[in-house]
């Protein structure tokens, strides 16, 4: 349930206002040098701290407790754990009876019977994120030719994002947004036929990421109002490349060596300032609430680099069961 | 590669021109009534027939071989194999060099060193997807209080499906299609935080399926252009039953009990009637072809059942972990 | 539950009285050559045919109905059917209400509530173990240059194996089986410590073979009785060679070059010819019951290339996983 | 490769001389009261400090990381962690050249590369095992209704324990050892037939244990010498009780509702203080050498609660996939 991988595995846990969170990856090849700092541009570029976003206050600093020796990958399983310094849940009191519209509170009360942590979302927070971003880390050494970028295009359906996002703050609401991940630099075989391709394992993994609502590889969405004529991908060389992309970089689930890229729809931030309603457990009536403290009023811009990480992830394991 | 699911699981095989396709389904419940005309009505979905599509002119018979004892599963692993008897390859033969554009003949080719069956796009043909429309009709019969619903409802981007198809049939083109899928009676509590998430199970398995070029849940894609005030669905009673469902019936990645909803994007027919261009791998150079044989104008018209199926067959999955 | 493997993996499918039985076998390296006649020799050795063995008289012929192209394996999922001719089961009908001691009867009733195959064993007949005998041999085939050889060395506490049988046969019983394993050529580093251990990998292959009832490596239970002074292996060369094998070619779980050895018992056939003692549950009372038909005095010598299967079936995995 | 289960899912991790060692478990039900100080029991056993174990110096303290919510587990995955406090590797700084007999030295050197950790066996240490015995207590809340036992029934392959350590103590040298497990309460119908039947799932976890040499289920090895008509245990009720126990209570690799019975065969520490002898990689011969420190004599004697943890983690997750 919180693992994931064949080869490069990972398993994750954690809750937003418990002891520590963290990631055992298990499968890295040798040799990779790595050590605690490593990690910091990527953990800054999901902290964000852009016009926006509201990072939680406390520091990302990430323990590397094994599977590392003498600075380099041992091949013995990998686990980072990240302690939780600002575990109050002050905030979170008030509004234990009412479920927050957007979020998991009703399901995961549901699901485990009322013994789920609560505070913060719990394990269901966008905290333990970080563990994939640590890995995504490793995953982008293991495929050190290969290039990851995403990025932001849109938010809230246009291309002025800072105009956006300041329109949201100044109302107290949150806004959508949209994530583009290129990657290049692919050799052409990674991906599987049907079950294991690589449409299928990125997308298993972009959608373990709290937020996602929608991806599309390629032409995506606009295929299904295109012509063949058109969305055919002409090769024009024996190295498979193509004039056109509208493939996104795979064929029958496997990579052709042009650029692999994919779309992510993030929906706007549930916690918002306005005031909202739901339904009082305790009082059965709906009744207006409000959301305690500051938010993200953008999500969208802490993601993309989540985005790469999970895409690393999910080629790293192809990568490593295809490099027979 | 070709196997999914932790308690009902599945291996597919087969290729097109081969001897026969089938698939293994393992960790069934005993007890459900199963014979092999049972699933004749959904594979006439999946045949079609209607305008526009250009089904292989074979009967579908599917040939239990195990699992099922006196007309019920009996708790064995179901084989069910389906023999090739249409395998002429003719029409194959001459294009042996040039990589059809939208088709996996190259990256399988270099994936596979050239030892893969070229024959009709051999594993990766969509006739592989039989399988999954057998073990989708099983799983549905799991989950017998949920009702699936897939269905087209845009082709080239118009709702008047059927002139839309006429045109791309008049001009020897092919063109795409959107599907909407709605499960309806899900108990609550399906699905796992992060890997296990709904999205990231049904994703995973609707990317398996040839043609898919995006998914996208409840609001999808329109999420990113939405401010939270908007998208939060309001929760109205104490059964979780929210007035909006941008949700999709999904909440941190489990069923939260209103409908869950998603749409997928196929992508036009790779094989067209029109001439199109390729790059010709023993002359070394791109020159005009065409593809002899008649195909789906419009692929879309066929996948609605196989979309149900994967739908099934990830709820069924999740249903038996979920109910210990 | 009926697969296995993480690379090359297996699924299995089948009961003794059904239709037919096979194996799925995925993740195969390409370019192996295969044809069905290719079995047939250990096949053979699984039939036995030896004086003690009753095969069952019906002929071991496989079909291959995916997977190999133009006689050699294509990177599809290779499926292996056998059909089942002599599928009557007079013999089965009149102890229905009585369980077979040493046979799972019970125990199957028991789980699938009454749904499952009874005839001959239904699944849990060891004519499945026909599909691990084939995917073992592929399995030899991916790791051409070592070598299995699995014999039975003492059969009844003896090494006048004929001398036992000819007993056992006099007096219409059953005797168990003595089967030792050497496999030769490995290279150094195969296995995993703790959950993958070349030795984890093999046991729980070969428990999955009916009728054994213990396995050990190397010294194996006498180790329980040395000391460390004479127990460890002294290493004499740069190769890993050891002077004496006590480890078994194993150390961590990971292959040291040395021989694989390993040693498993095998009980006797639980279906004899003798009056038997058990409950008979329509009747609430135990009674007097006699199995019908002929059957092996000594399962044990049909069972060494299962052994050899099993075990190169457990390499080859570790060999994929390794080799990258 | 460091990970076990399908719904009890385990995840180890960590290094004899690291910053820490742990294990993250996933898929616990819901409402097990769990505190740091429920394992003690388990680990004190596992520390043993009778006469012939030299347990490491340094206190076992769990730290719980995640997954148990208001002393209760949440459904969220458990992480636990053990610091590593007693990290000093001055001790084994003096034979890295010569890899110690009966050690994975050896075999980890050349499949890592040289990268491994060698401080103490590293990823290999016995210290991996607290792990185990953390998940096994767990196991053991889901499994509450049924009894684990595990001794030691003989040392040196004497009964009489004490007087063979003594004698190894004195020389110096160390002895193997004979543990017996003994599961009561088991439901029928846990495991299933071949890959993941009882045996299977218990003996992969078993090899996992450094140390064993061996694994045999009711009668074991005595069953090679035995004929089918004194084997067969009779059945003598409608639940299924037998007179005897050949069967180490599982027919057809599934519970039968008797005794689960099987015994481990466990080498003598591979540590002695003994003089020995062993190739310098670096001197390109034989020489002799000395292990420093104090050592086990009898390593069995700390193993009943290890195979005791793995009993239970095996069955568990057998109840939880039965368990529908």
């Amino acid at each position: 349930m919180n693992t994931f991988g064949r080869i490069f595995k990972l398993s994750i846990f954690g809750e937003s206002h418990g002891k520590g969170i963290g990631i055992v990856i298990d499968g890295c090849p040798v040799g990779i040098s790595l050590k605690e700092e490593d990690f910091k541009s990527d953990f800054d570029r999901r902290r964000s701290g852009a016009r926006g976003t509201t990072p939680r206050q406390e520091p990302d600093l990430p323990k590397i407790l094994s599977g590392v020796y003498q600075g380099k990958t041992s091949g013995a399983p990998i686990a980072i754990v990240f302690e939780n310094t600002n575990t109050q849940s002050r905030d979170y009191d008030e509004i234990q009876d009412i479920p927050r519209p957007g979020h998991a509170d009703f399901t995961a009360n549901q699901k485990y019977k009322g013994f789920n942590d609560p505070r913060g979302g719990g394990h269901f927070s966008g905290r333990i994120t970080l563990g994939l971003v640590a890995a995504g880390y490793i995953a982008k050494q293991i495929l050190k030719d290969i290039q990851f970028e995403a990025k932001v295009i849109e938010v809230g359906g246009s291309t002025n994002i800072q105009q956006m996002i300041d329109k949201a703050l100044a109302e107290g609401d949150s806004v959508g947004g949209l994530i583009e991940c290129k990657v290049s630099g692919l050799p052409i075989g990674l991906g599987e036929p049907f079950f294991d391709s690589v449409e299928s394992i990125i997308s298993h993994l972009v959608f373990a990421v709290p937020a996602t609502k929608g991806i599309e590889f390629g032409s995506g969405f606009e295929a299904a109002r295109m012509h063949g004529s058109e969305h055919n991908d002409i090769f024009v060389d024996e190295t498979g490349r193509t004039i056109t992309n509208y493939a996104g970089g795979i064929n029958g689930g496997i990579s052709n060596g042009n650029d692999l890229v994919f779309r992510v729809a993030i929906k706007p931030t549930s916690s918002i300032s306005k005031t909202q309603h739901s339904y009082n457990q305790s009082k059965n009536k709906t009744e207006d609430f409000n959301i305690v403290g500051r938010h993200d009023a953008c999500i969208a811009l802490r993601i993309p680099v989540i985005i790469e990480a999970v895409a690393a992830i999910a080629l790293a394991d192809l990568f490593l069961i295809q490099d027979k």
